[in-house]
């Protein structure tokens, strides 16, 4: 279990000190930390619950919401993303995950939302190498293009990183983004050969899709990702760091704590870990 | 009103019949088809009713669901496809539109399933080439990679379809499926270049997603898609076929057809023929 990370947004319901606590309890060495739970005790207190709990913060979740049009909108993006920078460091982990934002209301130009994007992560790109942290950009599934990322494949990420060093930008490869992209493996290999793989985040995609298409995530084997396919790929790309699940699932926020994390573990050690320590195996 | 096909699956209360009249009533020159409206009637009589509305069928929807991986599978899809290749060459239009597939029940190997599509097709050609039919892949938003179509973008489709001559295997372009996808100027460029639009069928991207997920297709102008932006592309990419309105949407199937029509025509004006007629013509 070295290598799991327990992200907070899978134990919903718990405080930042109740989730360092469960994952403490269940022999984890990485969390993965969202913002929310860090502001609500304030980041000085949270930066002590963290250093009092020996874990490691694999990614602080999130940054980005890029987008805005407006200078009001891009001061506040702007500001936000200097703030989640900050939390980072204090925290003591290198990556800042980076979930760009949609379309603004009544917008339909994809391709110009595209660019502001580019143009801030060249406005961020300086502040976050001063306090040592890495932008890591997430794909989402193409299903948020609109309403949460205009950012939707791993290829697009790697572009939009492509002028800054390893250090600066970095991409979050998230099963239920990317599983479906056909230009996964090769991409997924580029990641790895410019050394951009900031994150690896595991969780499965649902079927049917949920009512709130946002909580279409799953425990892995509850849905219809290839963890063995997707994670062999990974680790051939000499991604060899913390494994986060991160899942929004309304039964899952349901359900006990010490369940989640105990059917968490035991799904990971089945579908993903095999194929993270035998990248070379064939089929598993 | 030349350009603008009336798909069947935008009237779905309609019979074949009553779907003709409205397109005639409605001044339009193209109908696409759905095999159901075809079958419920049958093929001689569905063949002699479009023959008296005086109406080209643009495309007949569709084959495909070529991804089953044992032997009775395979082979009833087979069967079927070669049904749908006579009934598009009956009904006198060139363009079979195939949706390939998702994966079977309880599978997750969508790079098995992929090539699987890919043998399927080979043993499809000639058949279709026999009878003068053209196989439109048609590259399904990735939402339904695992349950409706494990081909998810245009150039995944094209590199499907480039063994094969462009009078065999063709792509459709649905702004629904493809407005997200980063490489779609190129891809759109790609598939003018190699003559391969065999179709461009166009309905908008409604949020929130349906709860019924197939159903989130909406009218012209609801939802987040830019219809100039897409519609630039296929004009620039040498299309000048008939555009299809093909609309799934519950609201949409329940209001009357002559409102439904009105509102198509009025919002393809509008909204998709400007771009159309000057694609060169910068925003729109």
């Amino acid at each position: 279990m070295d290598r799991l990370s327990l992200n907070t947004a899978t134990t919903k319901a718990l405080t930042l000190a109740e989730a360092l606590r469960a994952a403490q309890d269940a022999g984890l060495r990485h969390v993965g930390l969202w913002r929310d739970r860090v502001e609500e005790v304030g980041l000085e207190a949270a930066v002590a619950l963290v250093r009092a709990s020996g874990l490691q913060v694999s990614t602080l979740c999130r940054g980005g919401f890029l987008t805005a049009a407006d200078p009001a909108g891009r001061a506040h993006a702007l500001e936000d993303n200097r703030t989640a920078i900050r939390q980072a460091a204090a925290l003591g982990t290198t990556e800042l995950v980076l979930v760009v934002g949609g379309l603004p209301p009544g917008d339909t130009d994809l391709a110009a939302a595209r660019t502001r994007v580019a143009d801030r992560l060249a406005d961020l790109v300086p502040f976050a190498r001063e306090h040592g942290v890495r932008l890591a950009l997430e794909p989402l599934h193409p299903m948020y293009v609109a309403d949460r990322a205009v950012l939707s494949t791993l290829g697009q990420a790697l572009d939009l990183a492509a002028p800054y060093p390893s250090a600066a930008v970095g991409v979050c490869v998230d099963t239920f983004h990317v599983f479906w992209d056909p230009q996964l493996a090769e991409q997924v290999a580029r990641a790895g050969r410019e050394q951009r793989i900031a994150a690896y985040q595991v969780c499965d995609f649902n079927l049917p899709i949920a009512a709130d298409a946002l909580l279409s995530r799953g425990m892995m084997g509850d849905g219809v990702v290839d963890f063995a396919a997707v994670s062999r790929l990974v680790a051939a790309a000499g991604y060899d760091g913390p494994v986060e699940v991160e899942i929004f699932n309304a039964e899952i926020w349901a359900a006990p704590a010490v369940q989640v994390l105990a059917t968490m573990q035991e799904r990971f050690a089945a579908l993903v870990l095999p194929a993270l320590e035998r990248p070379g195996s064939a089929a598993a």
